[in-house]
């Protein structure tokens, strides 16, 4: 697994609408219907940048609904590997809405997925290094550790005082 | 209705798996799933076209499976309008498959829908011209024109002997 | 394979609703829930012919849905194989919608599908010959080739003037 | 509502495939699948007698699952209205499925479902006579009174004493 | 199987809302959709009574559906089973509507299931007796008994005269 | 709004089979499909809290699926409000799984989704206190109010420094 790869070698992209059977009582679009579309488009991202056949769900990070994407919406989701670790990689989830008066996409929302590959056996598999280019990329590249180590601190296999770069978040004087 | 768009600018994009319960018993996906598909994203291209919030799909020209799509498989679809008629728009949809070891996607199958944009009276909405721009593009726009005066011809609402484009690929002499 | 069948032997008939779930936002049937339909009734046709426990899609021709269907309403579908060919069949599905004011089915659509008969290792088989009866089914067993041969020659597997009864259509002096 | 109708007239006949997402984990359909499609069909029958655009599932009768019905079948479900009570239907359905080596249907099932006839306002509404004419027709025609009566019977809205028809077969001597 | 198990020992609870692809044209819950959660919630009494990894549904007895549950219903179904015999179970489900206004559970319906537990090679498998033990579970255990009467009398495979429990019904001076 | 309420008047319980068509290649319950299932037991205890006939999703926290979940498992689902602030919830929703062997359900997972109720003017509407009573409920209570905190800090609508009780987690020197 010594090669490594570039975050927009993992991009994936759906666009749908929201049709009726999506949507809740005030016919917008269930929050478990854009969670199970979020899930695939960024186990694809999951499976280009590992080139693993299978890749299952680790975790889904903190998802907000704060916008409600009516019946009828069309719906763009892009999802790019934000980061590799051993055997598993983060996902960035970006929503999208297109807006028909001004002829282009908002965004209304964002997720992030951790995912394991394996391999025939259905054993853990190295993946390949993730290499960010953009800025934007590079941000969430390192905020993707942070993420990492807040997981694992809530999940106690991590002491608060040992994520240093978590913990820097609270403890910097400038904030 | 004066102005017309690009091709370009109703191209959408639609990447997905291929899940358990959208596949055959020999484990391919569902012909039917994928017409669905097809006719969702072909349905996009038509309202980013249109402008128009509603869409009714008019038909669907002949589709051929010769490609079985396995379980598991991630398939994307590209779509986009070859021409508009007065309120009806044709779209064409490229379907590729994801190469995993080739690590590109690979073309497998296309398809043809013809839309119908509606205003909010669900009445016919004329819809702008469309203006082809690639070498692609441009021989699309024009074998929409047979398309559609063969489908006039098979419906009996146009004489074969006025189909001219159409009835040119019969009778020149090159053939 | 020495046997021969009639097209009425293949006949299969689905009765079935128009709920909730299968409408669109104008509360009529969705394209993709009626060539879902009609795929597995003519699936069944084609089974009936070829004795076959497998059939694949392998095309869908031109289909047209010039009338909504609304919410509710009682779709009947009736598919027959048209014409066998080496492992393929062509299967024609007639799609009638009740009229509970008159008491009767009204037809409202048309499809034709091709389909191909595996055998127990999924390679095609031969599939008998069929034989129409009735006027109807003779006109379509005609209709059939000429299908054939535009299929081709869409294809670009068959050129345009050796599709000679297809090209008759364009040709003919009376028309 | 002074006209009568034969059982005949409302005939309906859904054919289906047993998908693998109708199965469950022996590979044989879904007793749930099973009672939907019943439950469809049947709602056909009784809407084709009542002449009503609404009717609702007032009550299943026993349903036995003798025999599994495996992935791949051919199932065709066959219904009739076997009596009509003042606002109410009993349906009978009749289930199939198709034996390919012996090239016919085999009876696997059978069930009935009772439903009332709603006018625009959601109210009940009364539904023509039915009448009998076949041997079977009129067998089911008599049974449909025993089976009403069983049904006030459990339902504590009718004394066991009161119920002749059904009282009889407890206490005929011949049994 | 020498051991026995109480009834409590195989409650099973499901709560779920009633959602709009659960609903019919009146914005009631289907009939089917009700069926198919009364079948799940059963088959779990069923396994956790039977120990068995394998239950199938052998029989639904008679359902009404007398109130119609609407469009965002909480609705709570509760499953016991009632009596064991050799190797099948009877289970009791009860159906609840949450009464956001009284701030409880109103009981709307009930229904009974008949399973089957099977082995690792889908052979019946014989089950533990049932012990009920509050009153109502009594009541049911014995009812079960002549509900198993009716069930085999319908079927021809028991003569009425023999069902001693269900003749006494019938027979009994009070009545 | 005066009144509060206890957690257990939330609880809710739903349990329920995984079936073939909710499980991914690996023949494990997807991740999505336990998404909505806890989407929809959480709703019904943030609904039985507000007393509210709508709810909607505002945000599910991390989720991990640390243990797969194989076909055929019987989950249970238990939720209950754990804190209400001013017009939203946070619901805890615990999951389990039965264990057919030792005969008793097994905890493998847990999520927290927060909700907001709405009145019938889809506004959000102010909600009743919540009263923890248990150990365990006042636990989850205070960590809902940093559980906050990071919502909001994550957010950017509040500063890290002003997060006092989430901050105490990483400056406390028992750290």
């Amino acid at each position: 697994m010594g090669k490594s790869k570039t975050a927009k070698e993992s991009l994936a992209v759906m666009t749908n609408l929201v049709l009726p059977n999506e949507t809740n009582q005030l016919n917008n679009m269930f929050g478990g219907e854009l969670l199970a579309r979020m899930d695939r488009i960024s186990a694809i991202s999951a499976k280009m940048h590992s080139g693993s056949l299978q890749v299952v769900t680790a975790s889904v990070n903190h998802v907000s609904f704060s916008q409600p994407i009516p019946l009828g919406s069309t719906v763009k989701l892009e999802s790019k590997v934000t980061r590799a670790f051993k055997t598993s990689m983060e996902v960035y989830v970006d929503v999208f809405v297109y807006n028909y008066e001004q002829e282009c996409y908002m965004k209304t929302n964002d997720a992030i997925y951790t995912f394991v590959a394996l391999d025939e056996n259905n054993k853990p598999v190295e993946v390949p290094d993730l290499v960010p280019e953009t800025e934007l990329e590079i941000e969430r590249f390192d905020a993707a550790l942070r993420r990492k180590q807040l997981s694992l601190v809530l999940a106690k296999r991590m002491k608060p005082s040992e994520a240093h770069e978590l913990k820097a978040l609270f403890t910097d004087s400038e904030n």
